[in-house]
């Protein structure tokens, strides 16, 4: 039996999320569609923030509701605290992602409250879906930020990592995510980690989010594959960074990261000749950002099957 | 004790060998001096072949002989053939990497005749140097291009390239440099491979030469070092290609690699700031060619030792 593997795209909404032009609300939609018809089940669509802060997301409500038109497809939606997660539930979002970070410089910087407080209020949010009798019809995540280290605090301690994870557990969270935000990890220290947090996850799924910042976005893929990791998120074109990382580049690209996977003999369900014509696409749609990647240059190998 | 990895730089050789314009010999020079001073400690610094076929590598001679007045620093020179091999020879190399490919079509492709015939001229060669009494002088490396896979002919059988391994061991190769030229590997295979070339090679030095062409390039270097590899072809900027390989981007970039290694706590001895100046003046000595490589970019982690 051939092993299945996930790559969940993010691009809309980590790969946006530094993007100054706002992509308009039809190309978004377009993007998701498009991409969904290529095989994939799952993606991040857009974030649940204040428009003030990210004017990109503004349209959150228009894109989710498309997205979740889609059939086969789950829409995810980031949100950065309680009151956010609030709103995402009010407009039906299916599966919501609460980030918080390990690092407390970096939680702080990035949603402006202690790693504490916003634990609390991934609970309070938790408590509020099952209020509402949504526990079997929304599922919750957590975004572990700066898992693998932070641009603002230096190291992350990992008997912090687990801590935090253990309390988002018990707080019901239904996926770790760990996310290597800002590109420091590497796959000796990736693939110990991931075998410690899916021990301590035991049945609660656990995705890998790696930005390529210094090149070794792929290789920690293989590593976290190696300890057991299945599901991984990725962004079309490596597009992406982080705010608080200085120079970073994007996400792993998701074509890569397909084409990865599938070489190593995981099925990932995805037609990877349509998803490159997306990517085409995505340089029409974003023409002044960057796009890493170097599968549509190099096309697959005569080999691949 | 600290294990030690090789990052032995071949942007003057592979990476130029498809830049139409001829860098000039004193900045080629000035690379090699510079990037030497960094802490390489192994450089291919050029190519003995027709200048007719490659005119880029005209000045082989003098490329040679100003690198190896460089102390501390091995240079090494790429030959076709018995003819261009005799050449470096009579120059005064002191390694020649005498390439050949695993895949007939490739070797029919790249240096136009069969594989036996490639494996019969280095046994000739061998014994041309030991008859100069130059074996303990003068150290023969084989490149096997194509050991992964090949964009000609599709998939290279793996018993083949052991079977190729193995006679070129039998006659007299100092180093397997197994290549990735079209970057066809993924991290399974790689290590399938190196796992079995290390027990072949016994005491003989084996290399891993990867191309980062559909982004697997780190990931294959991470699964060599698992297999036992402690010796890495890379390339400056991630310059470099195929001429075999349509769209294939270069070489793994050696910051990425250096900073890789050290990352998973390999002593390269290499001095990472340095290198990276080296990048910069890369860029201004090839204005025309696109450099890969995120390390420049991204720069060092915060809690990069």
């Amino acid at each position: 039996m051939t092993d299945l593997a996930t790559v969940r795209e993010v691009g809309l909404r980590d790969g946006l999320q530094l993007v100054k032009r706002t992509l308009p609300t039809d190309i978004k939609i377009e993007w998701c569609q498009t991409q969904a018809a290529c095989g994939f089940r799952e993606m991040e669509v857009t974030s649940f923030v204040p428009p003030k802060v990210i004017p990109q997301f503004a349209d959150a409500e228009s894109v989710l509701k498309a997205a979740q038109s889609i059939s086969n497809m789950r829409a995810a939606v980031l949100v950065p605290n309680l009151k956010w997660g609030l709103q995402a539930l009010d407009h039906g979002a299916k599966k919501i992602t609460f980030v918080l970070s390990v690092s407390e410089a970096h939680n702080m910087a990035n949603v402006r409250r202690t790693t504490d407080t916003s634990i609390a209020e991934f609970s309070e949010l938790i408590a509020e879906r099952n209020c509402r009798g949504l526990q079997d019809s929304v599922m919750m995540s957590v975004a572990l930020a700066t898992t693998f280290g932070c641009s603002l605090q230096g190291e992350v301690a990992e008997p912090r990592v687990y801590n935090v994870a253990e309390q988002v557990l018990m707080a019901g969270a239904q996926e770790l995510n760990m996310a290597d935000t800002v590109g420091y990890g590497n796959p000796i220290q990736v693939k110990r980690i991931f075998t410690e947090i899916l021990q301590l996850a035991d049945k609660v799924q656990v995705a890998a989010h790696f930005h390529d910042t210094r090149g070794m976005g792929l290789a920690n893929a293989v590593a976290a594959l190696e300890a057991g990791v299945r599901e991984f998120d990725a962004s079309l074109g490596g597009l992406g960074g982080c705010p608080f990382a200085k120079g970073a580049s994007g996400n792993i690209a998701t074509e890569d990261c397909v084409y990865l996977l599938e070489s190593l003999g995981f099925a990932t369900g995805i037609n990877i000749l349509a998803m490159l014509e997306v990517r085409k696409n995505l340089k029409d749609w974003l023409p002044d950002e960057p796009l890493e990647g170097k599968l549509l240059k190099a096309g697959l190998a005569a080999t691949f099957e």
